[in-house]
């Protein structure tokens, strides 16, 4: 029979976790192994949320197990090195990100594309090699693969910083990937919360002139003064989205909410590229015909692997780029949750953990 | 007032059009365009019945303008040639395909890429730059700008080569921009008309793996034994599709029916891309969460430029690449229409217009 969460693993650890899809999380005490040979452990300072964890903690994707401990932007200082890690040393400040183990054989993984491994395992609600749970970073101490492990810039904040473990690398790998990362291109993003900030601030950082395109125009002032975008375009506003038809060569698409694909392929130029980052629950509908007279693209692109996420972050240290963060109190988590799911948050939460994550 | 299309140009020509949307086709007098200085006037000999021809002379994509003389995989003789003709001669044998027009100063156009161009001019139901009707190959002679006129290699029939001016070229595209023409490569063919055959016949000339996927298994034999297709997938055969599972880096789509995408997906390995040349003209369901697992993309392509519609029947040529034509008369294109409707033709009809339109 399976030992139970705290007597599984010698190392005895705290964190907040859901119990079932009701999504509310509360105190929990569980265990970690102990640091393997390669493997890195450290004490967690500060951990992002993301709109994945309330998808997880609410069972929406309908993969979640319980307990369920979320959280995979995850920064923090190491306090023990297996004997054959290289890269690590204690003291060092490090960053776990959204996968913690693959299989390291297959193609993808040869060509450090460990997030498209079949094999991958999730920093939190997979099953790791040994067969145990995988638990995220709303956790006071983290154990990883060095691997998997992201060493720290000196200049880059720990707090405002760890959401690019999940949104900076998300929306970084498809402008590099696809070619969107040229001074003088054109692109779009759609949607300004986590993802879209980001990904406004990495395009910038690339000198490409950068699109804000929202159902509203309340985020406009923002958008170009604070995060420097250089246009804003309200998609509900058909003279605007007329204006602007043709006259983009990508799109990020960070809206993971049901909505229509045309418009966003009309403002595409030919060869364009329309990138998809976020995940909506149901089909969307493709029209054909728009892609065959331009030879328009539709693709996905989700994280990326452990060489690029280290590139992104010394990419996001050398240009000064941060998330906006609101940084709060693990107490707050649950009601960090509800405003989340409001879309309340400018532009991305984060916990405090070494402050305020004392163990019961 | 206009003058009719037998008054409005000074040569007088002759073919078979529609008069309205029962697409029914019956001879028709009309005229051409003198040759101007940098044109080719060609006899036609032989023009291949594409179903696009079927679409237009329905009106099923709603754009029709009759009387409509279709026809865009036109071949035969050069009889004159403009002042400023550089590259024909009288007695060439030449090709003309979709297109006869375009701005020529687009990004698209001065990139060999006129198929795109915003302002493309299309071989018939499209007006030319003299505010005349164009109309297509189902006719006895042909004036075209040699900017869109195709050399034709002594070696290639004439017959059984004019569909790759349409079928030829938007395969071969696609398959060369998106990477797919790499010896090794494992490539799926979706559907197995006009486009697909082809598809077929140009992916193993590229040393490409090539595995047939249709819903039913009847032309397994021939796809493999004829074709030279190296796997047949039943699509709705469960199994095999499971087994085919991440097997594929590409997928030409030519089929344009509404379908599912999903499957196809599922097809492809991380990175992959599913590329659609056959037009629904409803919307199709895209999930999403596949194409972010895989990093995989959705694209559309339409035909080819210039530079790269002469490339490829070099290549054809070379390689002894046609089309499988049934050649018929001139007087059986109403019941080839009707066998095409049905999919009943192996795998394009040929109008043998040299030796079977005669003048009334």
């Amino acid at each position: 029979m399976a030992k139970s969460p705290e007597e599984e693993h010698p190392v005895k650890a705290f964190g907040w976790a859901a119990r079932d899809s009701s999504g509310v999380l509360s105190p929990f005490n569980f265990s970690r192994r102990a640091t393997s040979e390669k493997d890195v452990m450290f004490k967690v300072l500060y951990c992002g949320i993301c709109h994945s964890d309330l998808h997880s903690v609410k069972n929406e994707w309908g993969v979640s197990q319980y307990p369920l401990l979320p959280g995979h932007e995850i920064v923090g200082v190491v306090t023990e090195v297996g004997s054959k890690v290289q890269t690590f040393k204690v003291g060092d400040k490090v960053g776990v990100g959204c996968m913690v183990g693959s299989c390291h054989s297959c193609d993808d993984c040869t060509n450090n594309l460990e997030n498209y491994c079949p094999k991958v395992i999730l920093t939190y609600n997979s099953i790791y090699n040994d067969g145990t749970p995988t638990y995220g970073g709303y956790s006071d101490i983290m154990v990883a693969d060095e691997h998997f492990v992201v060493r720290w810039p000196d200049n880059l904040p720990l707090d405002a910083g760890a959401p690019l473990l999940c949104a900076g690398i998300t929306t970084y790998s498809p402008l590099k990937y696809f070619g969107l990362d040229k001074p003088g291109m054109h692109v779009g993003v759609v949607g300004l919360g986590g993802l879209g900030h980001v990904a406004v601030k990495f395009a910038k950082a690339f000198g490409v002139k950068v699109t804000v395109i929202r159902t509203s125009p309340n985020k406009k002032k923002e958008a170009i003064e604070h995060l420097g975008a250089d246009l804003f375009l309200v998609s509900r506003d058909a003279d605007q989205m007329q204006a602007a038809i043709g006259t983009m060569d990508g799109i990020i698409d960070t809206v993971s909410a049901v909505h229509p694909l045309l418009p966003l392929i009309g403002l595409l130029k030919s060869h364009g590229k329309l990138v998809m980052v976020g995940a909506p629950d149901r089909p969307l509908e493709l029209p054909v015909m728009p892609l065959l007279m331009g030879r328009k693209i539709i693709a996905g692109s989700g994280i990326g692997g452990m060489k690029e996420t280290q590139e992104m972050i010394d990419f996001a240290a050398k240009h000064n780029i941060t998330a906006d963060a609101e940084v709060i109190s693990v107490d707050y988590v649950n009601t960090a949750m509800e405003r989340l799911a409001k879309a309340n948050v400018r532009y991305r939460f984060v916990i405090d953990i070494g402050n305020t994550l004392k163990a019961a």
